[in-house]
């Protein structure tokens, strides 16, 4: 059974990697150069992805900074040291316009060739920074379209399952389940900052929702060591 | 009113952005260097825009390559001299895994920047080659999750609509409005055949179903003179 994880290099996509492969899945790793700035975490998805096994990791370059529009690509600052009702409030700048639309776009693409039925996205809903392409009426509506795009789907050689098995977990829950299928945290890259040189910069809203999850989870962050 | 514009270069997507104008759409044409063998189509939609006053024209660069298995973007041959039987039975050789679910998504990242709710695609479901991107219950299912997607929808900023104006009618149907509307038809660019240098081979599935739609139109294709 194969299956295409989206693989950014973080805690999430990692954890979800490791659950894809826990299920019995061969998996097809797949990760975007798409303009972020903090380019470091495609070093952390090619490690992360050896790591975990994955039969195949494919970097495909496309050019979100075409559109503008997302401190994650553009000359806007990352906004720093936001505490979690500033978090809970609106859509940050680092949102980046339909974004996972466009990675499950390609990750449909890639399972079509690969005649998988199944795509992993490690996107969360709980604990998350308010994009809305990570809530799971977002991903059911991908689903039931998927499944009306393809030429497999339509010949009935396959049929989509979009799979967001951290959707309703707290970070919290993600780093105790990322021990539990021995995730190599210490690989994991979450940090928005480009300028950070591949250390976690701490104050950034991605960093902060990591420290609060090992925090409760009640570990240390190997990343921060 | 703002609209993005998918525009391929071919006799579709040129009436279908003509519709859009005609409709008092600002305009913003958007096409794809994917890989595709028949690159010529770009020029084509690079005089297409300008002819038709879109106000910007972007071309985005994705590699489609990357999974392959299409003949628009790999050394496959491009099937030639196809009856209609033929092309009714079966999804062909052409038919690029996910293509229009990704093109769309792109589009949606731009309508989002733009403060956009109308995407114009100029697919067509009934003198088409049998590929499910083309549908009405696709089309459908796409504009659906794009209003769960993002950012600006969620905040009620825009509503999206996919409007496929073209997607009920025949090629011969299509000839006629482009006529009505004015379309540089003599600038579009249908052909799939990497080889033909510019000008249409006449025999791959786009050429003889353009063909079809001149003859039952009862007028001369422009682009063949």
């Amino acid at each position: 059974m194969k299956a295409v994880c989206l693989l950014s290099g973080g805690l999430d996509s990692a954890t979800c990697l490791a659950r894809a492969r826990q299920s019995g899945f061969e998996c097809y790793a797949l990760s975007f150069d798409y303009g972020q700035r903090h380019r470091v975490e495609l070093d952390a998805a090619r490690h992360v992805a050896v790591a975990l096994g994955a039969v195949d990791h494919r970097v495909v370059r496309i050019d979100l900074r075409a559109f503008g529009h997302s401190a994650l690509t553009d000359e806007i600052e990352v906004p720093k040291g936001r505490d979690e009702a500033a978090m809970g409030h609106g859509i940050p700048v680092t949102y980046v316009p339909a974004r996972n639309t466009i990675f499950l776009s390609f990750a449909l693409a890639w399972a079509e060739v690969l005649d998988a039925n199944d795509i992993y996205i490690g996107v969360n809903a709980l604990d998350y920074s308010g994009y809305p392409d990570c809530r799971p009426e977002f991903i059911h509506a991908f689903e039931t379209m998927s499944n009306l795009a393809t030429k497999a789907a339509v010949e009935g050689r396959t049929h989509i399952h979009i799979r967001a098995p951290l959707i309703e977990m707290t970070k919290a829950e993600i780093v105790c389940l990322a021990l539990e299928l021995g995730v190599p945290l210490h690989l994991t890259h979450s940090c928005y900052d480009p300028h950070a040189n591949g250390r976690p910069c701490g104050a950034c809203d991605s960093c902060l929702l990591r420290a609060k999850g090992f925090r409760e989870a009640g570990v240390a962050d190997p990343a921060c060591v």
